[in-house]
């Protein structure tokens, strides 16, 4: 993977001062509480999220404790969803890493992860910005309406316009919410807030659109789940959209036009191996490009900084990445 | 039951709106959402903290609108660790009507719990004060970190001091943030709205109490589970705590104060009725009244209104109350 761990370098310090908040958040606790903490942080990723916070703040001029606290408040959200996502799905790796369900019961998960919703909003609130509140708290709702549709909408739904309204929800409102936020408590105007949106919103598109291809050609071992495990679901993403646009007269497409499920994994299989060979994949990544465009347009009026450098290398990182 | 239903007239309105404002959540969701909500409202009870909230910001002259938005919030939020509760001890009654989890699947579940939190951080917002935001979110976190302790900690543990702990975290936190945040959007001083707060303190802590005695002295009919559920469960509460201060003698007794939980059903069974039938009851009774005569106090230099007198006589109800 060619990394460029440089993008983070203007906010290498804050990034462990927001881990130091968010492990912090345990203080006090039962010491189960601190423990999952450890366990989520380890498995976290990258905090590509909080990154573009403090990237978009320091560049607007936010006060760096108020941008941490943001930052650490819009992580704590995305490791919340996620908690309760693991436990739904009845997901017992991420990235690799054994989840908190598997090794907690029901019960202590489901809590941990209100416990993670709390810290989140109390964190969110102590940025005394009523602006930045509100959005934070209407993230949550989309975030969480998103996975309801998810789950009690009909699977396999062939339906471009499905897919972005999923994608937005489960993904780019987060990325969308961690550039705007960062303006709603810099000292600036409404047309350079309106830019970070449009960045935000268009990196998280495109992050998400990775993601989908990623589960047809990543490496079991490395995205830490079975290839093609969002048909196996029954959800439809943009390979099988671009795959089946394209292959109307072979059987498994018309198969699941005819708004079926995959009806077993012989057919998955068939159906990875024929996705994964056609041109979908080179498709995909188009459609996820012209995203990574658009982001990168939207930051052209924003302040020349270093910043603003490693915001445009992180839209480019993003459809480079392999896990 | 002496319901004395002239208790919510200041504010019956009021009520309504709060419980529109509620069901008005659902719009645009998905249709199970609104099944969801009508599920949770019918099965509601008396709506008792959204109504200390609106008598006492109409007390104080907050603004309308703002009012039953946090008293919406309020109620939502209750609503919403109900939800993940049940879920959590797999009840399948409340108030003897069948709960949410019982006709759900757990993914379903969590998720309404989600969206109801995600709802009442997003109306808490919108009353666009930072200090009842604040308040808000912090009380989420007080609420969920007991019930964390409580899942994680050992269970029969004789203390008072842990009990005091675990009942302010699970109800009396709520109610003091029900009083308080109402004086947070009014304008009024520090003073009153610690007065308030107070007020809200009190009352929650006797809510629990009365709850607690309801538990073994209660019809399973009306309390809608069976007598001595929580003894059942390992959750030591007042009365036995009471019962077992004076009858240490008591071979039964004296096997929880060694730290044991109840080793059968049968023990279960002997240990409620020795409770129900000793004076623990009635001492119960009195701390809890101890408790309404505290909030009374905290009325007193407060505006002489007919809310006030609600807020009295609402104190009083809450240790006359059966249900």
């Amino acid at each position: 993977m060619s990394a460029n761990l440089s993008i983070f370098t203007p906010v290498q310090e804050d990034i462990e001062a927001v881990e130091r908040l968010i492990r912090a958040q345990a203080d006090g606790h039962h010491s189960d509480i601190s423990a999952a903490l450890n366990i989520l942080l380890a498995s976290g990723g990258k905090r590509i999220r909080p990154s573009v916070t403090l990237l978009a703040g320091q560049m607007l001029g936010a006060e760096k404790e108020t941008l941490i606290t943001m930052a650490a408040a819009i992580e704590l959200l995305h490791t919340a969803t996620l908690v309760h996502d693991d436990l739904i799905d009845n997901s017992l790796l991420r990235r690799g890493v054994p989840t908190l369900n598997s090794k907690w019961s029901p019960a202590a998960t489901v809590l941990t992860g209100d416990f993670l919703f709390a810290c989140a909003a109390r964190l969110a609130s102590e940025t005394d910005s009523i602006s930045a509140m509100k959005l934070f708290s209407k993230t949550l709702s989309i975030i969480v309406n998103g996975e309801i549709t998810q789950l009690l909408s009909g699977k396999c739904k062939i339906s471009r316009e499905n897919y972005y309204q999923r994608i937005y929800a489960k993904t780019a409102s987060l990325f969308e919410t961690s550039a705007w936020s960062a303006a709603l408590i810099s000292p600036t105007g409404p047309q350079q807030a309106e830019k970070l949106r449009r960045y935000g919103y268009n990196i998280g598109i495109a992050f998400q659109i990775v993601d989908d291809i990623l589960d047809f050609t990543g490496n079991q071992a490395t995205i830490g789940k079975p290839v093609g495990n969002d048909l196996r679901q029954g959800l439809i993403t943009l390979p099988v959209l671009n795959y089946i646009e394209r292959h109307h007269d072979n059987p498994d497409a018309q198969f699941l036009i005819e708004g079926n499920c995959p009806k077993d994994e012989e057919q998955v299989q068939r159906l990875i191996d024929a996705i994964t060979n056609s041109s979908a994949i080179d498709s995909s990544y188009r459609e996820a490009n012209q995203y990574v465009q658009q982001a990168v347009d939207n930051l052209q009026e924003l302040p020349e900084s270093p910043e603003r450098t490693s915001l445009q290398n992180l839209s480019y990182y993003i459809t480079e990445r392999r896990i």
